[in-house]
């Protein structure tokens, strides 16, 4: 896979492009990521890459053409690339980090793991010419419900995301932690050494060698964590009928716990 | 405002504490962030800060001795600074980067933004030992539904949309599209220079210099997208009951037009 990230802050992305698994895929040459400062595209003598919005208002714009222009020069280069080494060139997906994009998820980076090319485009507090969203860009991704300064830290953690689902990027070892999100719950609680630690118990069944009890721990401590902290995710969770049982069970019990402790409190203003 | 970054990578954090905003806020003083490489505080002589779970099963487990070691070693070097700058100490926030945290939003944002000393633990596709969220951690976040291979990613989203919160950090400039988000809406389109690109032109209306009708488009259109590409944020957004009723009366609309055309795609195919 190819990543090219357009940004006016190349330097922030070299720490995480070269480190961990990011840095792993790239020496194997399971992925090929380059930066590129699209200031250098500039049709101006000041180098100039925003300017003020039409209409009035505060805030700079992006300018269209220097967008359009390392977008057209990078599709350009990678179009020779794939053609030197023999490969068919691809139209990339042209990606826009912005928080009126779509909401991020697992599936879109599964979606975006089957490309071959990606471009990334990161504004930088500016906002951007509407033109660029029109005309250039195939998708606009949102990576949560908060503020940040710029694209590029949305782009890394799409990167991320994407490259570690590539074929011979990830190890066996971390592909089992991935794996434990797969049915869709929050995970079981882990352990290890020192089965003690500050008065700190292991809980007995972690430690008992029962395989089926441990199964059924885990689960039940899965199921419970989801249902406290994200139950939204269990509608879509792969579920028993027994386990919706036991999770309608235990919500009314739930319920009853925070109602009587409601009680007890009241009870004690008096 | 201090924040340190438990991580084994303390590399990645590089490009991203040194530039753009929090570059900045470092320079001006208004926060030091600093990184801690937890596998010094390995109490064992082959520096090993995770093992394997107890009760089987993939992936490894960071192990608690050498997380509470550092966090209780940032705690006190955190004090002396404090005392030695006559400010009173303070208990820190310990914040545990996991996909089964509470997910992140601006609101967290503004409220971390109030302290005055932030930990983050990252892990690094290796699972927690539970009794470092039992009795360390004050905080449990996810930055969004997608799995990453560690935590450093969503630790630097986190500082980015914290410290840009801090008085001084941004200028007036930033602030200005800061601010256009306040209102609970999606943004309207920008436009800038050229007012004619490759054929494509900025709407009559934003070179019209009325700048009531300006206002007037610039909230249909942060209306429209908003109920287009995430109708979920009209629930909490404020809006006038005319706007209410334009809002219905546009989504009646767009179903008549989807009707429209899925009935004339199936004519199509005959």
């Amino acid at each position: 896979m190819r990543v090219d990230v357009l940004t006016l802050f190349p330097e922030m992305f070299e720490g995480v492009f070269g480190s961990s698994i990011l840095g792993k895929a790239r020496e194997k040459g399971i992925v090929s990521l380059n930066t590129v400062n699209f200031r250098s595209y500039a049709n101006n003598k000041h180098n100039t890459v925003d300017d003020t919005p039409y209409g009035g208002g505060g805030g700079m714009v992006l300018k269209p053409e220097p967008i359009f222009a390392a977008v057209e020069d990078v599709e350009r280069l990678a179009a020779e690339e794939f053609n030197r080494s023999g490969q068919e060139p691809v139209k990339p997906r042209v990606i826009l980090l912005c928080p009126q994009g779509e909401t991020f998820t697992q599936a879109k980076a599964q979606e975006l793991s089957s490309e071959r090319h990606l471009i990334f485009i990161c504004g930088h507090y500016e906002g951007y010419d509407e033109r660029i969203r029109e005309h250039l860009v195939t998708d606009e991704l949102s990576i949560g419900d908060y503020v940040l300064t710029g694209g590029e830290l949305p782009a890394m953690v799409a990167i991320d995301s994407v490259v570690r689902l590539l074929p011979g990027v990830l190890g066996n070892e971390q592909s089992a932690v991935l794996d434990s999100f797969s049915d869709g719950l929050l995970e079981y609680p882990h352990y290890t050494r020192p089965p003690e630690f500050r008065d700190w118990k292991v809980p007995d069944v972690l430690l008992s060698g029962h395989h089926a009890e441990i199964d059924k721990w885990r689960r039940l401590q899965s199921l419970e964590r989801t249902l406290v902290r994200r139950p939204d995710l269990l509608e879509k969770a792969e579920l028993t009928a027994k386990e919706r049982q036991w999770l309608h069970a235990r919500q009314e019990q739930l319920k009853e716990l925070a109602r009587a402790n409601s009680e007890e409190s009241e009870g004690d203003s008096f």
